[in-house]
């Protein structure tokens, strides 16, 4: 069944969908309804075309300015950076920042020939300077790459009238500190704070 | 993010995604090549035209006959009978079993008002009636129903020259007798087999 095969095959290169799971779905898009089958393949076909990047903050954006930037009602005095574009929905999504974004589209990595220079460090210290904000709340990934990424954007905005944090890192909430990994607990640790 | 939030949406009525692995989903394929994504979106987009029911025992098939109804190489003494056209493929796939296949289209099912005539069981007494099967595999389901159907199967072939045989069911192979539900620890107990 080449069509099955082939579908599966294609299935399987998405993201955590193994053999099992591809050959799953594929069965039940075969038997799924024909409008659902079609809205879907649209959807994945026109998904590219359609996402945009905001050119202020490099969030997505269907057209023009994302909602974040163009927003009335978010504070203008708060800039948070972060590495990839669904960042800033985790972040957003969360409920408890309302301040704008800078995506950087990625993190310091010299091992993968990523430097400085491909990733948005003049924009950040253009919008740094000519806008107000009051904080730069850095938001990179707690990993090698996200911390020297964090050392390059406090370096960089050193000089400038604006406070420069990071997100904590530590234990996760509801976690169990038998199940906690070395490095996280050794950051807890590290970064523990007066009680 | 419309098209975003809208791919997410049909992503995750697709069987074994949640929300974020939809969510994962469809940011892999906002940055994924260009070429994969068409493909993906046509293959899922044409694979309900393209399948088509093997007009003989009912499995998938491009064209015409299935791959096995039309293969040479198969032993056309031996009739598997099975519920979905995807067991056909599970089986196959096991490479254990060299005979044809028999799609019912499901299991008797009073609750689901699926009964004997929804299923192809007539077709199923005109090939054995007319041809030459030494052994029918009941391959349905261990289930409540697959066992109601596997019994439905036994009756409507009582009086042809035909050995009737059904799937052992029992313990997983590798499994571990504290980690085996109840059920299947009573069947495989009831169906023991001396040793």
């Amino acid at each position: 069944m080449q069509a099955i095969d082939n579908l599966v095959k294609l299935l399987s290169r998405l993201p955590g969908i193994g053999g099992k799971s591809a050959s799953r779905i594929a069965y039940h898009l075969i038997g799924a309804d024909e409008n659902y089958v079609s809205s879907l393949a649209q959807s994945i076909a026109s998904v590219k075309e359609k996402v945009r990047f905001c050119p202020v903050c490099g969030a997505y954006s269907e057209d023009g300015e994302c909602e974040f930037c163009s927003s009335a009602a978010r504070d203008r005095s708060l800039l948070c950076v972060v590495e990839q574009p669904q960042d800033v929905i985790t972040i957003a999504s969360s409920g408890i920042y309302n301040g704008l974004f800078h995506v950087l589209g990625g993190a310091i990595s010299p091992m993968d020939g990523i430097g400085p220079d491909q990733l948005s460090f003049s924009a950040l210290r253009d919008r740094v300077e000519k806008g107000s904000f009051s904080e730069v709340i850095i938001a990179t990934n707690p990993t090698e790459e996200g911390d020297t990424t964090a050392l390059y954007i406090r370096q960089l905005l050193k000089g400038y009238n604006v406070k420069v944090s990071r997100l904590a890192a530590g234990l996760p909430i509801g976690g169990d500190l038998e199940y906690a990994d070395r490095l996280t607990l050794a950051r807890s640790i590290r970064g523990r704070v007066s009680y």
